[in-house]
């Protein structure tokens, strides 16, 4: 392993690298010619038809580690054993929003790994990758998340108005749930036809969805309720909060998939943890916070995300005892596609 | 575009996912064999089988930007000139050390670009790709970084043991050049031969480096022994570093190309700028001091570091003075290279 000599990346630094690179700027404008000139004259067409040994592996909202980790060294060994073929090589794309932290990831690498990596900055939604270059795509807690809340349930005038809740989980109001169901598919069949592209014929989609009916999100909700009663919250900014969230169910999936008609369904299954692990509430709220303090951020601000976030986690006593009475309701989708 | 939401990546907060994500490891797990399953049962070998449309090209050593980005846009324009055929696709690597800031590169990616972006932490004299998956590489400004410092630079009883200087440049003992050479040929032998196994045959390689053979970086040196004239700094931390930089020359490369034996020279050319452009000593002096301050710092500490960079600005007359008689001497190297 060689050493590594990092440039200067700090952006408060006197000597920022990326304020202070008209050097290199000038070096690259006199060589731009010759760039050009190299791939105008020199550049063969027959590099365009290769063959390869290389199965190309994609982990849709990766986050930071090292749950994505784990999961791509299940993947690469299952394929290694499957084909038991020592020239096969691996090449792993990280994906996740541009906002992630790729060089915390990246950081958190395993140095045995046996797989090529790369990050890949994007929203899932829209295209990652060229054209049938991915072999198999995985991801796991991440198309739960909408690209974006529905516009109707923040329309006072909309059937859908979602006043006081921040979920359809919750709501009483059927044509909250509709929005939702509706945002979800338009979302889905974005992404069923951007991996449609990206996917070569035969290759193959795992995705990993939590499902549940009852949840325990609306603790967020009623902490957020408590701090408006108690005057430190407005509630018009609690009416325009929705979590950009859908639990899909098999036959939500389904539906999508058969309409979208790229991919079949090889397996779709929803499970229910079999042990019954005695989740402990506070371990659980505390996660859950890390999940939702960025959307809770992004609207709030950090002040009453934190306060939120705390309050929850303080009524952690409250919370077991609801989760003795509906942890039947929790599981997790599962579905293989195949590429048509 | 689909809306952003980051988890908390924060790991200073008490809601740090990296710290609080049993839950999702959890469903991870209970799909482990699904996912296993998936892939041994329907996977299908004829997807190994693909011919394909894009084009892959890298940059290595592309830093955090702007220069890269400048870089790869003008490659894939010059690449779409050649073929206009719109049915191409490009997929650009990014590529630099696992320390550099892929976070701030991703973040200042133009959005109208036509390429889909991928990151790649790792040194660049190990293998970074899989085998014949990459048409074109670019480096700027960047193969000029041994992978280390030659050690017999600082063994007190080698014939190359450099006291008191910091590099082959101002140095008259002919075996401190002899070991920077050395070092370059073993460092470019491991960088030709990765290459030549990730490069598709017929693909290409441009190199870019500086070259000078009086350098500026004398004055860092200069500065460092002042501090140790004034008692500040420690003379055997100065023998015991040594710039980790060698500015081959045309015969240099030839020499290590033509041993490598899988690529052929499509063109080399020392060339230095036609318009005497007036560099401003102090600004050009901040520039080296973005670059050099990252092995300053692991050698000396940040502060002994910032004291150096420091009074080598400070001395900015007197360096413009030494750039007036010098500036014919510092030019820059371009060699295209194609995988036989």
């Amino acid at each position: 392993m060689a050493t590594s000599f990092p440039i200067n990346d700090d952006d408060d630094s006197a000597y920022s690298y990326s304020k202070n690179s008209q050097m290199q700027r000038e070096i690259l404008d006199d060589s731009k010619e010759m760039v050009r000139d190299a791939i105008i004259e020199k550049l063969d067409m027959k590099i365009m038809l290769s063959s390869s040994n290389t199965l190309r592996i994609a982990d849709l909202g990766c986050s930071v580690g090292p749950n994505s980790l784990v999961a791509m060294q299940h993947v690469v060994q299952a394929l290694k054993d499957k084909y038991h073929d020592n020239i096969l090589e691996f090449q792993v794309f990280f994906n996740d929003h541009v906002t992630n932290d790729f060089n915390a990831l990246f950081r958190s690498l395993p140095i045995d790994r046996s797989y090529y990596v790369s990050g890949v900055p994007g929203s899932f939604y829209d295209r990652l990758f060229p054209s049938r270059s991915i072999h198999f795509v995985h991801s796991s807690c991440a198309i739960h998340w909408l690209s974006k809340c529905p516009e109707e349930l923040l329309d006072e005038k909309s059937p859908a108005w979602n006043k006081g809740m921040i979920h359809y989980i919750g709501s009483s109001n059927i044509e909250v749930l509709n929005a939702y169901v509706s945002q979800f598919e338009k979302d889905m069949e974005m992404f069923l036809n951007a991996r449609a592209e990206e996917i070569v014929e035969g290759g193959m989609m795992v995705l990993i969805s939590p499902f549940t009916s009852d949840s325990l999100m609306e603790f967020f909700g009623s902490s957020l309720m408590d701090l408006v009663n108690e005057g430190k919250l407005d509630e018009s900014l609690v009416d325009s909060f929705n979590l950009p969230m859908y639990f899909p169910s098999p036959e939500d999936m389904t539906k999508v998939v058969e309409k979208n008609d790229y991919f079949s369904i090889e397996r779709i299954e929803l499970t229910y943890p079999e042990s019954e692990v005695e989740h402990d509430a506070k371990i659980l709220m505390i996660n859950l916070s890390a999940i939702l303090q960025g959307v809770l951020i992004n609207h709030f601000g950090s002040k009453i995300a934190e306060k939120t976030c705390a309050r929850t986690v303080l009524r952690s006593e409250e919370i077991s005892a609801w989760m003795k009475a509906n942890a039947e309701k929790s599981g997790q989708l599962f579905i293989a596609l195949k590429r048509k």
